[in-house]
């Protein structure tokens, strides 16, 4: 089989690995039919968070289940599957309060276990992990269709953005400010229009993806950075905004969204932190700030989330701008990396 | 009038000042009869937050009204009074939410304001900032009863224990740790026990202090510090505490308390920050741990905890452990500063 292994910042190479394998009788080996690149994955491909060669890349993916083993009750060969991006034993404390993240017995795919940029994926805990779709998805026939694409960022962007969102508390009626125009920044905006946000502000920088964020329904767009940003929402709000997703994990982006959100509102976020932040706990003090979210347990979104991408309701296909086969993995990294694409699907078979 | 007047770090004298006096018709003019020194002040007395000579102190008393403004509706002369720690008009967007620290044209005591730890206090918004007591109420006839103390307590440090545990999300049944047994780490026990949890675990260090936190019905008292206090925590709780309050305001202490908390679970914080914080984003992050609190609103709270206090269900009042005169306000300082007082209430008059 080949998998996508990384051997050093900026070096990703798809190559042959010995099959994935039955280890436990809870497992099931999926053959993945789709996966993505995800903005996360740029962090070790920067050299940024420490990453060992010979480690499996891709936590995003769907496909086909090829074998189950001898205690799988709920899946069989044939079923097609979706993966959030951890497993999870979905019997353990955590898991039962929908923190699957946080499970005691869990982790998220690729380095030390399989990853998704691959042909095959070995699935621990396949029951509670893995989401079977519905028979006979009605795409176009392709299998690049909006569908099975709005389906697949439900492995993680989609449902990271719904986290951002309903962490921050957004509800009938609010203002909601996401900072951060990448695919988990896009998916907010839906995932906060989703939630009855009245109006939502989009602060981002880059053209290609703000058009998809109006797209999406954002009321207002903010391309300033820094102290101008922040006084041009406050401006526009009369105050601030009652919720803010950060979608980026910086200090400045997280420092941004507390300085835009209004007092005794909250601040969801969900952008990867990487080191010790310097946050502006003064401002969050004096006025109530409240700050929530974390790593997404999106294994709990799934199912809500995916009735209303069958349903026609949600669908936040148009963050895929390219899509590539599963060779050319690494011309995805560099897309992605360079903001050629805003995220890159790669259609493994 | 006589006031308490800041001259430099470690220098603070009660001085002749000129009398206070109505200046807008909204305001009232309250004899002090107690009033209190807080922990927080101890960062000025120390110089380590900036303040300028002249200021004057206190932010926690009672009193009785002498005379009111025009406008006032609700206060005559004669009544006692309570006052929060900081005065609010009672009609801005944050006061109907609640956030009265929030206020638009509010302000703490103190500083450019006149301070509690005086004779005379000008209130500006005094209907919607004072609370009127019961007429006679039914103290031991001494001006240092408990009921006296405990009501006094309501002005700040039992309203910010109570917005520790309401912003950390206690509730029947849940796990509490409280980090910090200052005044407020004190009070944060007994509102814990009062929302419903189960078990409460005090960490601190001040053996004099741990005692009245065994008396406020602390299950367990965690002496040691930063690793090991956490390791000591998690292994009592079996992976964290639901709900932890932290009520010291260092970086230390908010990662003591970040360190303690259960995934998913929520740190109330009123600790007053001083800089910009280093704390564990990682943890947070990963274990889904929300940070809500801030400056306590406490005259949302004065309602409650005060129909509490007057049926003998709250007594916070062994906080108060040293009583001094209005001449004595500098040595209340010196004692809390060298952690001979937990803390110290001014009889005025």
């Amino acid at each position: 089989m080949k998998a996508t292994v990384f051997h050093a910042p900026g070096d990703l190479r798809v190559e042959q690995v010995p099959d994935s394998k039955i280890l436990e009788p809870t497992d099931a080996i999926v053959r993945v039919t789709h996966a993505c690149i995800c903005g996360s994955d740029l962090w070790f491909y920067r050299g940024l968070t420490p990453f060992k060669p010979g480690w499996r890349l891709g936590h995003e993916f769907m496909g086909i289940v090829e074998q189950v083993g001898p205690e799988v009750r709920t899946l069989k060969k044939g079923d097609r599957v979706l993966a959030p991006f951890t497993f999870s034993d979905g019997t353990c404390e955590f898991c039962r309060k929908g923190i699957y993240t946080s499970c005691v017995h869990g982790a998220p795919w690729g380095m030390t276990n399989d990853g998704g940029q691959a042909e095959i994926v070995r699935s621990p805990f396949a029951d509670a992990t893995l989401v079977r779709l519905p028979e006979g998805l009605s795409t176009d026939g392709t299998s690049d269709s909006a569908l099975l694409k709005a389906i697949l960022l439900l492995t993680d962007v989609m449902g990271t953005g719904h986290h951002a969102a309903a962490s921050a508390a957004v509800s009938e009626g609010k203002t909601v400010a996401v900072v951060g125009d990448g695919a988990v920044g896009l998916c907010g905006i839906l995932a906060a229009k989703r939630l009855g946000a009245r109006r939502t502000i989009m602060l981002g920088h880059q053209r290609k993806r703000l058009e998809v964020a109006e797209r999406f329904g954002a009321a207002d767009i903010v391309e300033s950075r820094g102290k101008e940003a922040i006084s041009e929402v406050m401006k526009m709000t009369g105050g601030g905004a009652d919720s803010v997703l950060e979608c980026v994990g910086t200090s400045d982006a997280l420092n941004t969204a507390i300085g835009v959100c209004r007092p005794g509102g909250t601040v969801g976020y969900v952008g990867v932190p990487h080191h010790q932040e310097n946050i502006n706990f003064q401002r969050m003090f004096r006025q109530n700030i409240k700050l929530a979210g974390g790593v997404a347990p999106v294994r709990a979104y799934i199912p809500s989330l995916i009735e209303d991408v069958l349903a026609s309701r949600l669908d936040p296909s148009p963050v895929l701008d390219l899509t590539l086969n599963l060779d050319d993995v690494p011309e995805g990294y560099r897309a992605m990396d360079t903001r050629k694409s805003i995220k890159a699907m790669i259609i493994v078979s």
